[in-house]
C-alpha cells in the first residue's frame, strides 16, 4: 500500500516534526484497533483533525480527496457511524459507494467468504470502511485488501475511531490529557468504548480513573491489571456524586438491555442506578465535562443538555473531524 | 439559522420585487406545512422553479450548491420522494447522505429520541430532508435542528412539497390560478394531498372546487368549512362526467386499500366508482388537464396516458423543480 | 434517444474506423441482451474499455460524465453488480441515485406498474441501470423510457454486461478470441452466464467448446443446436483433467443450491463433482486461465488463488471497465 498522490497532501500544512513531516507516508496501512496508536501519533492525528475543523467550516468545502472513492461495507446497519464516515469523505471532496446490505454477499444461497468479497470491492474503490458483526473481521479484511481498511466496529471487538474521537474530545474540552481525572460510569463490563478509552488513557501521565458501575456490569480485571501495570491509578466507587465532584471528565454510558436477556429486573435495577442529572451537574467542577458515546436513553436527563459542560453532541461532531483526518492520512499521507 | 453563503445566491437572477430581491434571506427557516406559504411567496418560489427547469435542461448541470450536503433521513421508505429530493440536490451540484433506515436510530434496544438523532445528523450535513411515520415529527425536528429541515411527509400529517408541486403544475398547465375550476376526485377523506391542495387553492380568487368521492371517503367538514370561510365556492357531485366537462383541472387520487382493513367489499365498491378513462377524456375541455399524485392503480386507465391532457408525469417532474427551488432558497436565499 | 452532448465524447480518442468514428452516436439505445452485440461492435467496445483502464488508473479521475445522473433501480439486491455500476459512473465523474428498494414502488398497498415507475424515475436521471426479478422486465423498461436503460440482470433472463466482461476478459488474458478452446464447467443448465458466453463465442472463428457438467445440470439442447448451426465445434466430457489440459480458458461456475429444492443429496453430489484445485492447475497450460463469474463457494479451492492463471478477480475488475465503456457510449456516443 502506498500513498497514491503525494503532492496533494501539501494542501494541509502541519507543524513540522521530524517524524510526521508534510507529504510523508502515514505510519499505518489500516486502522483496525486502538492498540495501533501511541501517544506521539495520536498527537499528530489530533493536529490534522484540528485542521479538518477549519476545512469543514469553510463554505467552499475541500477538494483534497477529489477523485477518491470510499466503499462503506456494512454487514450490519449502523446509520450513525456510516453517515459520519460518509460525511467526512464528502466534506473532503471524495465520493462514496455505500451498502448496509453487505451481508447479502454471503447470503445462505451464495456463501461467499469475506476475503472474496473484499477482493471484489477493492477493485471498485480506494479505501474500505467496514462494519461487521464478528470480532476479528476487520483484521481479516485488512490482510486481504491491497487498499486501506478502516474498522468501523467489528462486533464485540474494536471500534477504534470511537476511541480516538473520545480522547480527541477530552483534549479539546479540557486542554490536556496528562494529569486528568476521568470517571467511567455505567456498563463497564460490556461497553467496548470505555474499555478502549481506558486503554488509550494509559498512554498519558498521572491519569486517574474512577470506575462507577452497578455490580453486575463492573469493569473487568484485564483492564484493571493493564492499568496497574502501566502505573495508572484507578479506584472503584459507588458514589457518583463524589466522583463527579473530583473529575475533569465524567464519561457516562448506556446500560445495554440486550446483554440481560430474560432478566429484565436486573436490567431495570442496573439502569436506574447512576444517572447524570441536574444534581450531579451541581457538584461538577466548572471546567469539567460530561461525555457519552451515544445513543443515550435516560442515563443523562434531558435537562442537562443545555449546560455548556454537556459535551456529548460536540463529541459526536468530533467524530467527523477524526474520520476526515484518518481518511486524509491513509489516502494522502501527512 | 442564516443564509450560509449569500454571494452564491446571485447565480440565479430573479425579477426584482421589493420583498424577494436577489441575495436576501428566504423568509422560511424550514418547510414543515402548507400553511407556511402565502400567495406572494408561492408566486416567487414558482419563479425560481422555472429557473430550475432551465438549469436542469442545460447539459453541464449547475454548481450553485457545490460543497453543500443534504441528509435524507427517512424513517419509512418512500423511494419516489427520496429520489426526487436527491436528484434535485445533485442537479444543483450538491451532495447527499442517504438513509432509508433511520428507524434504526431508535431501534428497541437503543431507544434514542428523535431530538438526539437530529442533533447528531445536523453535525454531518447542511440541510435535513425528513420522512417520518408520525404526525408532528417534522416540526419537532425543525425546532431541534440549527440547520433547515424539509418535511417530506410525516405520517397522516403534512407533505408540503407535494402540495406546492400540485399548485405549480396547475399554474404551468393552465396558465393561471385565479378563476380556475378544479375537480377533486377519489379518496377525499384520507388523501392528505387533496386536503392540502384545497387549502392552498383558497388563497386564489374566484376558485371553484368540485368534490367527487364515494360516500365512504367524502371530503371532511373541516376543509369545507375552511373553504366557505374564505369565500371559495364548492359543491359535491356524484357525476364525474359532468364535473370533468366543466373543470380546468381534474385531480384524481387513489382509493387507499390500507384504509379499509377487513372491508374489502367496501374498498372494491369505492375503488371502481370514479375512473378517468377515454369516455371522461371525451368530455374534458381541450385546455384542461388530468393530475394525479401517483402512484396510480387503475383509477386512470392506461389508454389515457398518451393524451396530451394527461399531465401526471409532467406533474411528477415538476416535483424536481420545486424541490430544487426550495433547496436553493433554504441554503442560499433568494 | 440521442447523444446528449456530442462534443464531450472527443475526450477519449479512439482508433478511427469508418463505422465507429469519434463523436458519432452509439448504435444501441439500450443494453438489454447479449444478442444485440456483433463481433464488430464488441471489438469497438473493448477498445473503449481499454481506454477506461487508463482513466481509472490516473489518480485525478475523469470528468467526461460530469453533470450526468445514473439511477440504479434494483428490484432485488445485488450488491456486487450495483457497486460495480456505481463505481463505473463515479470513476467517470458522474453521479448516482441509488435504490435497492425499488420493489417498494409496487408494494401490495400501492401496486404501481413497472412502466409508471420508469416514467417517474426517467424524470430524475439520465440513464437507468435496472435489476429485476422477472425475465423481460428490462425490455419493458427500455420500451417505456426515453433515456437509456441497461439491464443489470432480469431474473432467469439476461445479464448482458456479465457476458461482455467475460468475453473481454478472455481477449485480455489470451490475446485473441478466434481459435480459442474453452471449457465450460459446473451448472450449465441453469447458469445464465455460461449460456450467454457460449452464444457470444459463436461469433468468433474456429472456437471449440467443451461442456463439463454433472448429469443433472447438463447444457441444454437449444445452445448446442445453436452452436452447431453456427459451425462451432463442441463436445461433452466427464473428464475435467483432460479438458483442462487442452483448453485456453476453463470457465468454472457455482452449482446453485436454490435450484435443487428439497433434494439436498442431489445438490451435494453435483457440487463435489468438478472442482478446480491444485491438481487441475498442474495440467493446465502455462498461458491458460481459470475464470469464474463469482461468487465462488468451494468449486475453486482457495489454494489456487495465488496462481497467476487464476484470473477471476481480474475478471471482476474488468466488469468495471466494461460498464464504464457502456455508460460513456450510451450517454456520449463514440
Amino acid at each position: 500500500k502506498s500513498v497514491k498522490n503525494e503532492k496533494d497532501s501539501h494542501a494541509i500544512s502541519l507543524g513540522n516534526s521530524s517524524t510526521f513531516s508534510v507529504g510523508t507516508k502515514f505510519q499505518l496501512d489500516d486502522v483496525i484497533e486502538a492498540q495501533q496508536f501511541d501517544r506521539e501519533i495520536l498527537s499528530a492525528i489530533f493536529e490534522v483533525a484540528r485542521e479538518m475543523e477549519k476545512i469543514e467550516k469553510s463554505s467552499s468545502g475541500a477538494n483534497i480527496l477529489r477523485g477518491y472513492l470510499m466503499a462503506t461495507l456494512f454487514y450490519e446497519p449502523s446509520t450513525r457511524t456510516r453517515l459520519s464516515f460518509e460525511s467526512a469523505m464528502k466534506r473532503l471532496g471524495g465520493e462514496v459507494l455505500t451498502t448496509e446490505n453487505a451481508r447479502e454477499f454471503s447470503s445462505a444461497a451464495k456463501g461467499e467468504t469475506l476475503e472474496d468479497s473484499i477482493r471484489t470491492v477493492e477493485g471498485y474503490s480506494d479505501i474500505i470502511v467496514m462494519r461487521h458483526f464478528e470480532s476479528g473481521a476487520a483484521r481479516r479484511a485488512a490482510s486481504t485488501a491491497s487498499i486501506p481498511v478502516i474498522n468501523a466496529g467489528d462486533g464485540p471487538g474494536q471500534h477504534p475511531t470511537q476511541a480516538l474521537l473520545d480522547v480527541y474530545t477530552i483534549e479539546r474540552e479540557i486542554g490536556r490529557l496528562d494529569g486528568i481525572r476521568v470517571g467511567l460510569v455505567g456498563d463497564l463490563a460490556n461497553g467496548r468504548t470505555v474499555r478502549s478509552l481506558a486503554y488509550l488513557l494509559a498512554k498519558y501521565n498521572d491519569v486517574k480513573i474512577y470506575f462507577v458501575a452497578p455490580d453486575i456490569v463492573k469493569m473487568k480485571d484485564d483492564i484493571k491489571d493493564y492499568l496497574s501495570s502501566k502505573g495508572v491509578e484507578w479506584e472503584e466507587s459507588a458514589d457518583l456524586m463524589e466522583v463527579a465532584s473530583k473529575c475533569d471528565v465524567v464519561y457516562q454510558t448506556r446500560i445495554q438491555r440486550e446483554r440481560f436477556g430474560e432478566r429484565i429486573d436486573l436490567y431495570e435495577e442496573a439502569r436506574g442506578k447512576y444517572i447524570v442529572d441536574k444534581k450531579v451537574m451541581g457538584v461538577l467542577q466548572k471546567h469539567a465535562v460530561i461525555l457519552h458515546p451515544l445513543p443515550r436513553l435516560d442515563e443523562i436527563t434531558v435537562d442537562v443538555d443545555g449546560d455548556p459542560r454537556a459535551a456529548y453532541f460536540r463529541q459526536a461532531k468530533n467524530g467527523l473531524y477524526i474520520r476526515m483526518a484518518l481518511l486524509k492520512l491513509l489516502l494522502l499521507g501527512w
